[in-house]
Protein backbone atom coordinates (compact mmCIF):
# COMPACT_ATOMS: atom_id res chain seq x y z
CA UNK A 1 0.00 0.00 0.00
CA UNK A 2 2.71 1.93 -0.48
CA UNK A 3 1.70 6.16 -2.03
CA UNK A 4 3.68 7.11 -5.06
CA UNK A 5 4.22 10.88 -4.74
CA UNK A 6 6.03 13.41 -7.11
CA UNK A 7 7.07 14.94 -9.82
CA UNK A 8 10.62 14.48 -12.17
CA UNK A 9 11.25 18.62 -12.39
CA UNK A 10 12.03 20.24 -9.41
CA UNK A 11 13.95 24.19 -9.12
CA UNK A 12 15.23 25.74 -6.42
CA UNK A 13 15.76 29.63 -7.34
CA UNK A 14 17.43 30.51 -4.01
CA UNK A 15 21.10 29.10 -2.95
CA UNK A 16 23.85 30.10 -0.96
CA UNK A 17 26.49 28.21 0.78
CA UNK A 18 27.47 30.33 3.80
CA UNK A 19 31.05 30.86 4.47
CA UNK A 20 31.35 30.31 7.84
CA UNK A 21 29.58 28.58 11.15
CA UNK A 22 29.04 28.55 15.00
CA UNK A 23 28.21 26.15 17.24
CA UNK A 24 28.69 22.61 17.78
CA UNK A 25 29.82 19.90 14.97
CA UNK A 26 28.45 18.76 12.97
CA UNK A 27 25.14 19.24 13.70
CA UNK A 28 25.42 23.25 13.71
CA UNK A 29 27.80 23.67 10.69
CA UNK A 30 26.31 26.13 8.53
CA UNK A 31 24.94 24.04 5.31
CA UNK A 32 22.20 24.03 2.46
CA UNK A 33 20.17 20.85 1.36
CA UNK A 34 18.15 19.48 -1.13
CA UNK A 35 15.71 16.53 0.81
CA UNK A 36 14.68 14.09 -1.65
CA UNK A 37 12.48 11.97 -1.53
CA UNK A 38 11.57 8.61 -3.78
CA UNK A 39 8.66 7.06 -2.81
CA UNK A 40 8.64 4.27 -5.79
CA UNK A 41 9.74 1.44 -5.67
CA UNK A 42 12.58 1.93 -8.23
CA UNK A 43 16.36 3.78 -7.31
CA UNK A 44 15.65 7.05 -8.72
CA UNK A 45 18.68 8.47 -11.48
CA UNK A 46 18.90 11.96 -10.36
CA UNK A 47 20.47 15.15 -12.44
CA UNK A 48 21.52 18.18 -10.48
CA UNK A 49 22.48 21.36 -12.77
CA UNK A 50 23.77 24.44 -10.56
CA UNK A 51 23.35 28.01 -12.11
CA UNK A 52 25.16 30.72 -11.74
CA UNK A 53 25.28 34.89 -12.23
CA UNK A 54 27.89 34.90 -14.10
CA UNK A 55 28.91 31.76 -15.93
CA UNK A 56 27.69 28.64 -17.66
CA UNK A 57 25.92 26.43 -15.63
CA UNK A 58 27.74 23.32 -14.49
CA UNK A 59 26.57 19.60 -14.10
CA UNK A 60 24.97 17.39 -14.23
CA UNK A 61 26.05 16.07 -10.53
CA UNK A 62 25.18 12.64 -11.17
CA UNK A 63 23.18 11.04 -7.80
CA UNK A 64 20.76 7.50 -7.22
CA UNK A 65 18.28 7.97 -4.84
CA UNK A 66 17.48 4.45 -3.55
CA UNK A 67 13.73 3.31 -3.75
CA UNK A 68 11.69 3.92 -1.03
CA UNK A 69 14.39 5.76 0.58
CA UNK A 70 14.80 9.54 1.33
CA UNK A 71 18.17 11.56 0.96
CA UNK A 72 18.76 14.85 2.15
CA UNK A 73 22.02 15.52 -0.21
CA UNK A 74 24.04 18.98 1.24
CA UNK A 75 25.41 20.70 -1.58
CA UNK A 76 28.57 21.57 -0.23
CA UNK A 77 29.10 17.64 -0.88
CA UNK A 78 28.62 17.83 -4.39
CA UNK A 79 32.35 17.56 -5.86
CA UNK A 80 32.00 16.11 -9.18
CA UNK A 81 32.48 17.70 -11.73
CA UNK A 82 33.50 20.68 -9.23
CA UNK A 83 32.73 22.15 -5.62
CA UNK A 84 30.19 24.65 -5.51
CA UNK A 85 31.81 28.04 -4.70
CA UNK A 86 31.03 28.95 -1.03
CA UNK A 87 29.41 32.56 -0.31
CA UNK A 88 28.39 33.29 -3.59
CA UNK A 89 24.61 32.88 -5.19
CA UNK A 90 23.76 29.99 -7.35
CA UNK A 91 20.51 28.14 -8.08
CA UNK A 92 19.55 24.64 -8.95
CA UNK A 93 17.29 22.00 -10.59
CA UNK A 94 17.28 18.88 -9.84
CA UNK A 95 15.71 16.28 -12.28
CA UNK A 96 14.98 12.31 -11.55
CA UNK A 97 13.69 9.43 -14.29
CA UNK A 98 10.57 8.45 -12.08
CA UNK A 99 8.47 10.98 -9.05
CA UNK A 100 10.72 12.63 -6.37
CA UNK A 101 9.43 15.64 -4.05
CA UNK A 102 12.25 18.03 -3.53
CA UNK A 103 12.42 20.45 -0.35
CA UNK A 104 14.82 23.43 0.25
CA UNK A 105 16.54 23.75 3.36
CA UNK A 106 20.15 26.18 5.14
CA UNK A 107 20.61 26.17 8.43
CA UNK A 108 22.85 29.55 8.13
CA UNK A 109 25.15 29.43 11.98
CA UNK A 110 27.36 32.30 11.00
CA UNK A 111 25.59 34.69 13.92
CA UNK A 112 26.19 32.89 17.27
CA UNK A 113 22.45 31.61 16.85
CA UNK A 114 21.15 29.75 13.73
CA UNK A 115 19.00 30.48 11.68
CA UNK A 116 16.87 28.09 9.27
CA UNK A 117 14.64 28.46 6.09
CA UNK A 118 12.70 25.86 4.16
CA UNK A 119 10.29 25.46 1.65
CA UNK A 120 9.30 23.19 -0.89
CA UNK A 121 10.60 23.24 -4.02
CA UNK A 122 9.37 24.36 -7.32
CA UNK A 123 8.02 21.24 -9.62
CA UNK A 124 6.01 20.69 -12.92
CA UNK B 1 -21.05 28.10 3.75
CA UNK B 2 -18.56 25.68 4.80
CA UNK B 3 -15.53 25.54 2.01
CA UNK B 4 -13.66 22.36 1.17
CA UNK B 5 -10.30 22.62 0.36
CA UNK B 6 -7.41 20.14 -0.03
CA UNK B 7 -5.82 17.17 -1.50
CA UNK B 8 -5.60 13.58 -0.14
CA UNK B 9 -2.34 12.89 -0.74
CA UNK B 10 1.12 15.09 0.64
CA UNK B 11 4.89 14.57 1.14
CA UNK B 12 7.33 16.35 3.51
CA UNK B 13 10.59 15.52 2.41
CA UNK B 14 12.50 17.14 5.02
CA UNK B 15 12.23 15.85 8.37
CA UNK B 16 14.74 16.25 11.25
CA UNK B 17 13.63 16.35 15.20
CA UNK B 18 16.64 18.62 17.24
CA UNK B 19 17.86 16.27 19.68
CA UNK B 20 17.91 19.25 22.53
CA UNK B 21 16.87 22.55 23.21
CA UNK B 22 16.87 25.60 25.67
CA UNK B 23 14.11 27.83 26.54
CA UNK B 24 11.10 27.69 28.74
CA UNK B 25 8.93 24.75 28.45
CA UNK B 26 7.17 23.10 26.87
CA UNK B 27 6.78 26.27 24.23
CA UNK B 28 10.21 26.12 23.07
CA UNK B 29 11.00 22.46 22.64
CA UNK B 30 12.56 21.34 19.70
CA UNK B 31 9.92 19.87 17.91
CA UNK B 32 8.79 19.21 14.53
CA UNK B 33 4.89 19.36 13.45
CA UNK B 34 2.44 18.38 10.42
CA UNK B 35 -0.18 21.05 10.66
CA UNK B 36 -3.20 19.70 9.64
CA UNK B 37 -6.41 21.04 8.66
CA UNK B 38 -9.64 19.05 7.72
CA UNK B 39 -12.36 21.25 5.96
CA UNK B 40 -14.64 18.40 5.37
CA UNK B 41 -17.97 17.92 7.26
CA UNK B 42 -16.11 13.99 7.84
CA UNK B 43 -13.52 12.68 10.14
CA UNK B 44 -10.55 11.97 8.21
CA UNK B 45 -8.40 8.75 8.48
CA UNK B 46 -4.83 9.94 8.13
CA UNK B 47 -1.84 7.65 7.52
CA UNK B 48 1.85 8.56 8.01
CA UNK B 49 4.32 6.94 6.44
CA UNK B 50 7.90 7.93 7.27
CA UNK B 51 10.70 7.34 4.81
CA UNK B 52 14.80 7.00 6.21
CA UNK B 53 17.98 7.16 4.37
CA UNK B 54 19.02 3.57 5.02
CA UNK B 55 16.33 1.36 6.26
CA UNK B 56 12.66 0.39 5.37
CA UNK B 57 10.04 2.90 5.83
CA UNK B 58 7.54 2.79 8.98
CA UNK B 59 3.97 2.84 9.45
CA UNK B 60 1.61 3.75 8.83
CA UNK B 61 0.57 5.72 11.80
CA UNK B 62 -2.83 6.10 11.57
CA UNK B 63 -4.75 9.36 12.80
CA UNK B 64 -8.17 10.32 12.69
CA UNK B 65 -8.66 14.93 12.22
CA UNK B 66 -11.79 15.27 13.11
CA UNK B 67 -14.11 16.77 10.77
CA UNK B 68 -14.31 20.42 10.42
CA UNK B 69 -11.06 20.64 12.80
CA UNK B 70 -7.23 21.23 12.56
CA UNK B 71 -4.51 19.07 14.43
CA UNK B 72 -1.34 19.74 14.54
CA UNK B 73 0.81 16.26 14.73
CA UNK B 74 4.39 16.46 17.13
CA UNK B 75 6.48 13.78 15.33
CA UNK B 76 7.86 13.06 18.57
CA UNK B 77 4.32 11.93 19.67
CA UNK B 78 4.03 9.55 16.49
CA UNK B 79 4.56 6.08 19.09
CA UNK B 80 2.50 3.36 17.39
CA UNK B 81 4.70 1.42 14.98
CA UNK B 82 7.13 2.85 16.85
CA UNK B 83 8.94 6.49 17.96
CA UNK B 84 10.96 8.51 15.48
CA UNK B 85 14.97 8.32 15.91
CA UNK B 86 16.04 11.87 17.16
CA UNK B 87 19.05 13.84 15.44
CA UNK B 88 18.31 11.69 11.93
CA UNK B 89 16.99 12.90 8.98
CA UNK B 90 14.12 11.41 7.63
CA UNK B 91 10.58 12.12 4.99
CA UNK B 92 7.02 11.42 5.28
CA UNK B 93 3.64 10.62 3.46
CA UNK B 94 0.48 11.66 4.69
CA UNK B 95 -2.37 10.53 3.14
CA UNK B 96 -5.95 11.05 3.97
CA UNK B 97 -9.32 9.46 2.65
CA UNK B 98 -10.97 13.38 2.75
CA UNK B 99 -9.30 16.66 1.38
CA UNK B 100 -6.76 18.10 4.27
CA UNK B 101 -4.30 20.78 3.83
CA UNK B 102 -0.92 20.33 5.61
CA UNK B 103 2.04 22.30 6.56
CA UNK B 104 5.55 21.47 7.85
CA UNK B 105 6.92 23.35 10.75
CA UNK B 106 9.83 23.12 12.90
CA UNK B 107 10.99 25.03 16.20
CA UNK B 108 14.84 24.13 16.55
CA UNK B 109 15.78 25.50 19.80
CA UNK B 110 19.29 24.14 20.00
CA UNK B 111 21.22 27.29 20.49
CA UNK B 112 19.91 29.71 23.35
CA UNK B 113 17.50 31.43 20.56
CA UNK B 114 14.87 29.37 18.86
CA UNK B 115 14.64 28.95 14.91
CA UNK B 116 11.78 28.31 13.14
CA UNK B 117 10.65 27.03 9.46
CA UNK B 118 7.42 26.30 7.58
CA UNK B 119 6.54 25.48 4.35
CA UNK B 120 3.35 24.11 2.82
CA UNK B 121 3.91 20.58 1.86
CA UNK B 122 3.64 19.03 -1.36
CA UNK B 123 0.50 17.74 -2.56
CA UNK B 124 -0.83 15.99 -5.45
CA UNK C 1 -0.93 46.37 -18.74
CA UNK C 2 -1.81 45.19 -14.65
CA UNK C 3 -1.79 41.55 -14.73
CA UNK C 4 -4.33 39.62 -12.30
CA UNK C 5 -2.69 36.57 -10.93
CA UNK C 6 -4.03 34.26 -8.13
CA UNK C 7 -6.86 32.30 -7.06
CA UNK C 8 -10.12 32.23 -5.13
CA UNK C 9 -9.73 29.73 -2.12
CA UNK C 10 -6.62 29.46 0.15
CA UNK C 11 -5.46 27.64 3.39
CA UNK C 12 -3.04 28.33 6.13
CA UNK C 13 -2.83 24.57 8.06
CA UNK C 14 -0.40 26.22 10.81
CA UNK C 15 -1.52 29.25 13.37
CA UNK C 16 -0.08 30.13 16.17
CA UNK C 17 -0.42 33.61 17.98
CA UNK C 18 2.73 33.34 20.17
CA UNK C 19 1.65 34.73 24.01
CA UNK C 20 4.98 37.10 24.70
CA UNK C 21 7.90 38.95 22.82
CA UNK C 22 11.26 40.86 22.82
CA UNK C 23 12.40 43.70 21.07
CA UNK C 24 11.44 47.56 20.39
CA UNK C 25 7.61 47.57 19.77
CA UNK C 26 5.99 48.17 17.49
CA UNK C 27 7.95 46.04 14.51
CA UNK C 28 9.25 42.96 17.11
CA UNK C 29 6.34 42.09 18.80
CA UNK C 30 5.44 38.61 17.97
CA UNK C 31 2.85 38.53 15.36
CA UNK C 32 1.46 36.07 12.94
CA UNK C 33 0.59 37.74 9.53
CA UNK C 34 -1.54 36.94 6.18
CA UNK C 35 -0.17 39.21 3.76
CA UNK C 36 -3.18 39.02 0.95
CA UNK C 37 -2.34 40.75 -2.38
CA UNK C 38 -4.80 41.72 -4.54
CA UNK C 39 -4.29 42.17 -8.29
CA UNK C 40 -7.78 42.80 -9.80
CA UNK C 41 -9.43 46.04 -10.66
CA UNK C 42 -12.07 45.10 -8.14
CA UNK C 43 -12.35 45.23 -4.37
CA UNK C 44 -12.19 41.91 -2.66
CA UNK C 45 -14.66 41.13 -0.07
CA UNK C 46 -12.75 37.92 1.49
CA UNK C 47 -13.79 35.74 4.60
CA UNK C 48 -11.11 33.96 6.78
CA UNK C 49 -12.56 31.33 9.06
CA UNK C 50 -11.04 30.03 12.06
CA UNK C 51 -10.12 26.13 12.89
CA UNK C 52 -8.82 25.04 16.31
CA UNK C 53 -8.53 21.64 17.41
CA UNK C 54 -11.21 21.15 20.26
CA UNK C 55 -13.97 23.84 19.00
CA UNK C 56 -16.47 24.42 16.38
CA UNK C 57 -14.95 27.19 13.89
CA UNK C 58 -15.12 30.86 14.05
CA UNK C 59 -16.17 33.29 11.32
CA UNK C 60 -16.25 34.56 8.99
CA UNK C 61 -14.30 37.65 9.41
CA UNK C 62 -15.18 39.95 6.44
CA UNK C 63 -12.39 42.16 5.34
CA UNK C 64 -12.00 44.01 1.93
CA UNK C 65 -8.89 44.15 0.14
CA UNK C 66 -9.02 47.66 -1.95
CA UNK C 67 -8.61 46.77 -5.79
CA UNK C 68 -4.58 47.11 -6.54
CA UNK C 69 -3.34 46.73 -2.92
CA UNK C 70 -2.00 44.41 -0.47
CA UNK C 71 -2.98 44.15 2.91
CA UNK C 72 -0.81 42.17 5.73
CA UNK C 73 -3.54 40.98 8.22
CA UNK C 74 -2.40 40.29 11.83
CA UNK C 75 -4.46 37.49 13.06
CA UNK C 76 -4.20 39.20 16.62
CA UNK C 77 -6.26 42.32 15.18
CA UNK C 78 -9.55 40.49 13.73
CA UNK C 79 -12.18 40.98 16.65
CA UNK C 80 -15.27 40.13 15.02
CA UNK C 81 -16.84 37.93 15.77
CA UNK C 82 -14.14 37.05 18.23
CA UNK C 83 -10.60 37.31 18.99
CA UNK C 84 -8.29 34.78 18.58
CA UNK C 85 -6.75 32.90 21.34
CA UNK C 86 -2.52 33.50 22.11
CA UNK C 87 -0.82 30.46 22.66
CA UNK C 88 -3.44 27.92 21.23
CA UNK C 89 -2.91 25.95 17.45
CA UNK C 90 -5.27 26.91 14.85
CA UNK C 91 -5.83 26.77 11.12
CA UNK C 92 -7.56 29.45 8.29
CA UNK C 93 -9.19 30.07 5.42
CA UNK C 94 -9.19 32.89 3.25
CA UNK C 95 -11.67 33.02 0.80
CA UNK C 96 -12.42 35.84 -1.81
CA UNK C 97 -14.63 36.67 -4.67
CA UNK C 98 -11.73 37.74 -7.03
CA UNK C 99 -8.47 35.94 -7.57
CA UNK C 100 -6.04 36.92 -4.68
CA UNK C 101 -2.93 35.76 -3.95
CA UNK C 102 -1.81 34.44 0.01
CA UNK C 103 1.10 34.38 2.11
CA UNK C 104 1.55 33.52 5.66
CA UNK C 105 4.20 34.49 7.70
CA UNK C 106 5.33 34.91 11.60
CA UNK C 107 7.62 36.56 14.17
CA UNK C 108 8.36 35.27 16.94
CA UNK C 109 10.24 37.29 19.64
CA UNK C 110 9.73 35.13 22.34
CA UNK C 111 13.30 34.24 23.05
CA UNK C 112 15.70 37.56 22.97
CA UNK C 113 16.67 37.24 19.33
CA UNK C 114 13.55 37.36 16.51
CA UNK C 115 12.43 33.85 14.91
CA UNK C 116 10.59 34.42 11.35
CA UNK C 117 8.71 31.97 9.25
CA UNK C 118 7.08 32.30 5.98
CA UNK C 119 5.16 30.43 3.67
CA UNK C 120 3.22 30.53 0.29
CA UNK C 121 -0.34 29.22 1.40
CA UNK C 122 -2.13 26.21 -0.35
CA UNK C 123 -4.83 27.51 -2.74
CA UNK C 124 -6.98 25.97 -5.19
CA UNK D 1 20.02 18.54 -22.28
CA UNK D 2 19.51 21.51 -20.52
CA UNK D 3 15.85 21.32 -18.84
CA UNK D 4 13.71 24.31 -19.05
CA UNK D 5 11.08 24.94 -16.12
CA UNK D 6 8.93 28.03 -14.87
CA UNK D 7 5.89 30.14 -15.40
CA UNK D 8 5.78 32.97 -16.98
CA UNK D 9 3.66 34.75 -13.68
CA UNK D 10 4.77 34.98 -10.14
CA UNK D 11 3.52 36.73 -7.33
CA UNK D 12 5.12 37.48 -3.98
CA UNK D 13 2.25 38.47 -1.41
CA UNK D 14 5.08 39.28 1.62
CA UNK D 15 7.07 42.11 1.37
CA UNK D 16 8.73 44.12 3.90
CA UNK D 17 12.77 46.02 3.71
CA UNK D 18 13.97 45.86 7.66
CA UNK D 19 14.96 49.26 8.56
CA UNK D 20 18.03 48.84 10.28
CA UNK D 21 20.45 45.22 10.72
CA UNK D 22 23.06 44.13 12.74
CA UNK D 23 26.48 41.75 11.88
CA UNK D 24 29.35 42.19 9.49
CA UNK D 25 28.57 43.91 6.40
CA UNK D 26 27.93 43.14 3.30
CA UNK D 27 27.05 39.28 4.16
CA UNK D 28 24.41 40.18 7.25
CA UNK D 29 22.92 43.48 6.02
CA UNK D 30 18.75 43.14 6.82
CA UNK D 31 17.21 42.85 2.75
CA UNK D 32 14.29 40.66 1.07
CA UNK D 33 15.21 39.30 -2.31
CA UNK D 34 13.66 37.75 -5.52
CA UNK D 35 15.63 34.70 -6.49
CA UNK D 36 15.01 34.50 -10.27
CA UNK D 37 16.40 31.38 -11.99
CA UNK D 38 15.98 31.69 -16.30
CA UNK D 39 16.74 28.04 -17.86
CA UNK D 40 15.86 28.83 -21.02
CA UNK D 41 18.38 29.90 -23.71
CA UNK D 42 16.88 33.28 -24.40
CA UNK D 43 17.35 36.55 -22.35
CA UNK D 44 14.66 36.61 -19.74
CA UNK D 45 12.66 39.83 -20.11
CA UNK D 46 11.28 40.50 -16.18
CA UNK D 47 8.73 43.10 -15.33
CA UNK D 48 8.46 43.50 -11.41
CA UNK D 49 5.22 45.47 -9.78
CA UNK D 50 5.37 46.58 -6.55
CA UNK D 51 1.57 47.08 -4.32
CA UNK D 52 1.32 48.71 -1.11
CA UNK D 53 -2.05 48.96 1.41
CA UNK D 54 -2.36 52.62 0.68
CA UNK D 55 -1.23 53.55 -2.61
CA UNK D 56 -1.67 52.72 -6.50
CA UNK D 57 1.34 50.36 -7.71
CA UNK D 58 4.92 51.39 -8.53
CA UNK D 59 6.29 49.98 -12.00
CA UNK D 60 7.08 48.21 -13.79
CA UNK D 61 10.88 47.64 -12.83
CA UNK D 62 12.65 46.31 -16.20
CA UNK D 63 15.56 43.91 -15.39
CA UNK D 64 16.79 41.36 -17.49
CA UNK D 65 17.52 38.02 -16.58
CA UNK D 66 20.36 36.42 -18.82
CA UNK D 67 20.11 33.01 -20.38
CA UNK D 68 20.96 29.70 -18.42
CA UNK D 69 21.67 32.21 -15.45
CA UNK D 70 20.19 33.22 -11.82
CA UNK D 71 19.97 36.53 -10.48
CA UNK D 72 19.06 37.53 -6.78
CA UNK D 73 17.33 40.57 -7.20
CA UNK D 74 17.21 42.61 -4.24
CA UNK D 75 14.42 45.01 -3.78
CA UNK D 76 16.35 47.63 -2.29
CA UNK D 77 18.70 47.86 -5.27
CA UNK D 78 15.34 48.31 -7.63
CA UNK D 79 15.53 52.42 -8.17
CA UNK D 80 13.96 53.25 -11.39
CA UNK D 81 10.87 54.24 -11.74
CA UNK D 82 11.42 55.13 -7.76
CA UNK D 83 13.18 53.40 -4.67
CA UNK D 84 10.98 50.60 -2.41
CA UNK D 85 10.42 52.62 0.78
CA UNK D 86 11.83 50.64 4.32
CA UNK D 87 10.01 49.71 7.22
CA UNK D 88 6.72 49.60 5.23
CA UNK D 89 4.58 46.57 3.93
CA UNK D 90 4.54 45.60 -0.11
CA UNK D 91 3.43 43.09 -2.32
CA UNK D 92 5.23 42.12 -6.04
CA UNK D 93 4.48 40.28 -9.26
CA UNK D 94 6.93 39.45 -11.25
CA UNK D 95 6.03 38.65 -15.43
CA UNK D 96 8.71 37.36 -17.76
CA UNK D 97 8.42 36.61 -21.48
CA UNK D 98 10.18 33.21 -20.71
CA UNK D 99 9.32 30.84 -18.27
CA UNK D 100 11.44 31.54 -14.89
CA UNK D 101 11.35 30.20 -11.41
CA UNK D 102 11.13 33.19 -8.15
CA UNK D 103 11.76 32.42 -4.80
CA UNK D 104 11.51 35.05 -2.24
CA UNK D 105 14.02 35.46 1.29
CA UNK D 106 14.68 38.00 3.59
CA UNK D 107 17.41 38.36 5.81
CA UNK D 108 16.54 40.12 9.02
CA UNK D 109 19.45 41.16 11.12
CA UNK D 110 17.88 43.73 13.16
CA UNK D 111 18.21 42.12 16.15
CA UNK D 112 21.99 41.23 17.18
CA UNK D 113 21.01 37.53 15.70
CA UNK D 114 19.59 37.04 11.93
CA UNK D 115 16.65 35.83 11.21
CA UNK D 116 15.71 34.04 7.77
CA UNK D 117 12.52 33.64 5.73
CA UNK D 118 12.11 31.77 2.62
CA UNK D 119 9.58 30.75 0.42
CA UNK D 120 8.72 29.44 -3.30
CA UNK D 121 6.84 32.23 -4.59
CA UNK D 122 3.08 31.82 -6.23
CA UNK D 123 2.86 31.18 -9.91
CA UNK D 124 0.39 30.52 -12.67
Amino acid sequence: MNTIIGKKAWAIAEGYIPSWSNGPEPELISHETACILNTTEQNASVEITIYFPDREPIGPYKLTILAKRTSHIRFDDLKDPEPIPKGKSYASTIISDVPIVVQHTRLDSRQSENALISTIAYAE
